[in-house]
């Protein structure tokens, strides 16, 4: 069945993901939080409806034209979860115009732009730096999020909804209990805000993103809504995070093998650093990806691991124990569980769904 | 003029892009080799057309779908260097049946599969490796490449045209000097090669690919043909290993600036790993790209270098000077040397050029 996979693609086990995301559905519905998934890690149309048909309706992007893409799939609520852009007014104003759009303001500086070339009403986040210090106001700096609120208030077609944050530090932690640890130090610092200003802004929300917390907490206590995304796959690094398990990782990347080099039992696959990214793990030496043997409609781990060791443009590199190495003929589809799979998804963006046996996208 | 440029898009400075192009085909003229450059680096149909002005008129590519792109150009001269996929055997059919297709072999275990699949002359190359270690027949196996020879003698459809290496160990390398050592060892050796099937095969050539090879050496003695590919825009990596000067990169990201981050300093671009990839140097850490100012249809250097030091997947952080960090806004477009150009122009896929104001693929 699998013939007609003649390149890269991202083979996806359906049952896996669907459950993946009933799970994740169920614990915020538990937890009594809303669930905004993040869907910049699959960006398929077809997943995303596997996610409206439970229920789900607002979602969060990380970039217009991906907001686009989704309100033109008839997605209505859409936040796009990354510091606004401003040189994409053009695009913003057309979203706003159509669907409930909140963006993302990490930065006083974006407000007299958005006073002029603003021209529908817009819901906006603020972006609170938890402790991953990649963008958005320290949760101390009580003084500077009051100056943008008060800005904010000049431009009528700007909406305060709450503040945002995303502690993607989660992703360099060792233990479950590092994760709580920021989970309790980051949510008891968002609390705090939001009841500083809680007079003012009744309704304001507190809205978390990250997989491992996410994944590994069932209780979210503070917040109002969850905003993972990569638990839709997981991935090697989730998986060596302790975030998930092994058979809820729900994509592998299809890898022709092209070249056996006997001397080194190396086998040369036609997926590199344009599929899988560079994300790393370090496993003794960094590994891009765990190779596994497909199977009818599934796939399964070699007893003993084998690892993308090395990677170049298209070439993957893999060392094989020689049991294995024997049974490997060019020709042959090997499955790769990658290190990070949104930046995987993202470079590859084709799928397969390993139940039905069609391309989707 | 840039007003356009709303999303990381590859901007390209037409002038500096066609002197490199002009410069590697009258070196290859000079020595007396042929050139054959390498379209994965940039692979846009546009760039493809500077060359064959300059009467190029032979590529190479890294897979059958570039191949099939540039075959629909007008391109009749194409060699698929990467070791050739047995899954797609229809598109490696249809393009031997329309142009001089040349495919890239380092595993006989193909043969087979060509055999019984192969319906059009198909030329090709045995992969050599001259150290890189990442597929081919190590030169010493004489036996070996001998009897992939033999074999592939009874495909009359399989014309062999000779030996092919690509030296990407010079990346790891830190002079000239060491450049010239393994060009001079890895040429040597595929020269015997060459000299030892010379009776059978008297018109097998020898070809090699790299850039830094290509770019520092201006004899290359015993070799027919050079491949080199990334000189076509270079890269900060290229600029450190001194394979080129600064005025000689000629792509560069346009990155809009989302957020500042004022106590750390700190600029947020909408650029990402998605768009850089997450090739990095090590300067002082890691660095994934130079950040340079935009002028009217160039860019300067700061005077002291700015670098992106963090990535997530749409997010560029770079840690500013004072002076610099005061004159940067939200929605300002700044300009980012990528570490390594072939896998951020695969990864963007959209062109800008700087001189004439138009987006290009």
């Amino acid at each position: 069945m699998m013939d007609k996979i003649t390149m890269p693609v991202l083979m996806v086990d359906e049952d896996k993901c669907q459950r993946n995301i009933r799970n994740m559905v169920q614990k915020a519905e538990n937890a009594g939080v809303d669930f905004r998934p993040h869907f910049k890690t699959h960006q398929s149309l077809t997943i995303g409806r596997w996610f409206r048909e439970k229920g789900v309706y607002k979602i969060a992007v990380s970039s217009f034209s991906m907001a686009t893409r989704f309100a033109k799939d008839g997605w209505k609520d859409i936040m796009v979860a990354f510091p606004v852009n401003l040189r994409e007014m053009s695009a913003l104003n057309q979203l706003a115009g159509e669907i409930k759009l909140g963006i993302l303001l990490s930065d006083p500086g974006v407000l007299p732009t958005l006073k002029t070339g603003l021209m529908h009403k817009t819901d906006f986040y603020i972006k609170l730096d938890v402790g991953n210090h990649r963008s958005g106001f320290i949760p101390d700096d009580l003084d500077g999020i009051k100056s943008l609120l008060d800005q904010a208030k000049n431009n009528p077609l700007l909406k305060f909804r709450g503040f945002v944050a995303h502690a993607g530090h989660t992703y360099q932690t060792r233990s479950l209990n590092e994760v709580h640890k920021i989970f309790r130090e980051g949510s008891g610092r968002l609390e705090y805000v939001k009841n500083t200003f809680a007079a003012e802004y009744p309704d304001a929300i507190v809205s978390w993103g990250d997989t491992p917390t996410c994944s590994l907490m069932d209780e979210f206590e503070t917040l109002d809504e969850i905003r993972p995304g990569n638990f839709v796959f997981y991935d090697l690094m989730q998986y060596h995070l302790a975030s998930c398990d092994w058979d809820q990782i729900a994509m592998v990347l299809a890898a022709p093998v092209v070249s056996r080099q006997n001397a080194r039992k190396e086998v040369v696959v036609y997926s590199g650093a344009v599929h899988l990214s560079k994300d790393y793990l370090e496993l003794d030496g960094p590994v891009f990806g765990e190779v596994v043997r497909l199977t009818e409609k599934q796939w399964e781990r070699f007893p003993e691991p084998v690892y993308v060791n090395r990677l170049s443009q298209e070439h993957g590199i893999l060392k094989c124990p020689d049991e294995y190495f024997d049974t490997i003929m060019p020709g042959d589809l090997l499955g790769i569980i990658p290190v990070h799979s949104c930046l995987t998804a993202d470079a590859v963006q084709k799928y397969y769904n390993l139940k039905t046996g069609e391309f989707f996208q």
